[in-house]
């Protein structure tokens, strides 16, 4: 997407291009797909003066004719490096200073490169590509509130069909069946953790569902874009005590989406969040929030000495969570737009559900 | 598992240990897996002398406590490297030389790996574990199996429903949705291709169901370990021509089956297998298999040129195709166990099927 600011990055670095790979047909290279929205084999080159292009396997073509890059070229898959090193000579790209994206890269494939591209200086951008994926422009906003309400709708329906559900892999695979009939992907495996269970922050489905608090995480990516939401219902009856708990977290979760203003330091969220735990404070062993774009994960980090600033269009999430070891956990999430204002894009009801 | 046979390649190789990392919560690093049976976030040091060791953090400490490494430390999550070092002092493990796994690592971890352990030479072994990998053990063999049958009974279930589906994405996720249902996952994104999309060897499931040839591939992971089977069936009514061309092309697959004997090159077969193509052999344009086990794509490759050779107690697909740029495709794919004979694990019947 911000192809202009990436090249004014190379212009300030001195170097002559980028160049991104990926040679997993079962995985995406999120950084190529950011600025191509092409999500398979092949190779990215943007070059600081001329217009990028992708390299990809002749069975990969159509797709890639359909990305934002409008020039593509057919690579021969058992050639990689010698088919992009041939393309980029014909198209008069510098290469003597490149860069690279070292957290998308194995070594094993950047020796590879090295054998093929010899005299080059490689530069890793890696942090660069993630700042700028940072702050969401008008149509990754568009895919993420989609996202959101995807996801909000796909959980409600898992909720209103909770008495058909008798363990929690179960209820975390009709999430996600009920997604992927749509054509579309989860943003991470869904997490069903109920009981005993809810007080491990990433439990993997694997019992029935147990009385007691049931944290339900999960997300939909659509278009390539991740929404991020958790809600924590109760199956049975709670006790006094275990509903207080979950008010104070709740209203701590609102509190803190509510006070979020431009500008403000995202360690200081973190903090102020687990100053207005109390005594529970030692009990919320996770950070507070992450940016979600096209991964789960993205910048900025909301946690503990994080340097990283609110700013307007950023996306990401705020969960605080009290776990009480081997007795209940409560995790409440939203994916939050960043404007004047913050906007709560999943939309789920936050009062405890008694199911 | 082959833990002896890594510790004589150190040996060999003149190298002190082996080390082992994955950082990334969402997916497994294989050999890691392999020689553990731990799928998360960690370390592994197998140390040429003594016993081999886990360094995982604490939310992952349980878990790992179960794999088959008996001996498990726990790690400060933000201080990766710092923790590693630590405790392999701690262990007196020497680490002059060490061995790491290039195709599993990203070159920003291991400069930051070279940034704790600065005197160190790292030489890469990533192909002797692939090796290592490439003959499945008694257990292994068992949970294969056991992959393969879940996979047979849930693609029964999809078949069986078929009427029910409108689209591709609805069957495919359905198949996935029933191996979830199980606390189990699927070994990839199972494929549905009907109509003209079926002629896409790796087409994704989006469209309608259209009539004509419908190709199905489908896998299932039960304790980490893949099957991986294709089964091509009719939706309508199929013209002379082309059952003619699905009892050619299941004829073939059948008869490479039963040909493959020990000692027999992969590349061979592979050839071999072109030849009785005729004139179809233009139109396959894939490998003709892989072995599989803890990855859906490991040793043997049964691909042009290859130079592996055919040994007890491998486990690989055959998959022959033949796909028509526009018109159809047709794939036929089944999980093979290696003994004195080939025996097929997958067994789900292979007769045209129309529905």
């Amino acid at each position: 997407m911000k192809i202009k600011e990436l090249k004014r990055i190379l212009e300030i670095k001195k170097l002559d291009c980028v160049l991104l790979l990926n040679t997993n047909s079962l995985e995406t290279n999120p950084n190529m797909f950011y600025f191509t929205r092409y999500p398979g084999i092949g190779a990215l080159v943007i070059p600081k003066k001329q217009n990028p292009f992708l390299i990809v396997p002749e069975m990969e073509y159509e797709r890639a004719k359909k990305s934002i890059i409008s020039k593509v070229y057919k690579m021969n898959k058992k050639k990689f490096f010698e088919s992009i090193e041939t393309i980029i000579k014909k198209n008069k790209v510098k290469t003597n200073n490149i860069a690279i994206d070292g957290s998308n890269l194995t070594l094993n494939l950047y020796k590879n490169f090295k054998k093929h591209f010899k005299k080059i200086k490689a530069k890793d951008v890696s942090q660069e590509c993630l700042r700028l994926r940072e702050t969401k422009n008008q149509k990754e906003i568009q895919f993420l509130k989609k996202s959101c309400d995807y996801a909000n709708n796909i959980l409600k329906k898992a909720i209103n069909n909770l008495k058909s559900f008798k363990t929690e892999p179960e209820m975390a695979s009709f999430l996600e069946y009920e997604t992927k009939k749509l054509g579309l992907d989860v943003s991470f495996p869904p997490i069903v953790a109920s009981g005993i269970n809810s007080s491990i922050p990433h439990h993997e489905p694997k019992s029935k569902l147990k009385k007691g608090f049931c944290v339900i995480d999960f997300g939909v990516k659509y278009q390539g874009y991740c929404s991020d939401m958790t809600r924590t219902i109760y199956l049975g009856k709670p006790s006094k005590k275990e509903k207080d708990v979950y008010n104070f977290l709740l209203n701590i979760q609102k509190n803190t989406i509510q006070d979020i203003k431009l500008g403000d330091s995202c360690g200081k969220i973190y903090n102020n969040c687990v100053k207005s735990l109390k005594n529970y404070s030692e009990y919320f062993t996770h950070g507070l929030g992450h940016g979600v774009g096209a991964q789960i994960h993205e910048l900025p980090n909301l946690n503990l000495n994080s340097k990283d600033n609110i700013q307007k269009n950023q996306v990401f999430t705020i969960e605080p969570g009290i776990y009480i070891p081997k007795k209940f956990g409560i995790r409440i999430e939203d994916t939050i737009l960043m404007k004047p204002k913050p906007i709560i894009l999943t939309k789920y009801p936050k009062d405890l559900l008694m199911v």
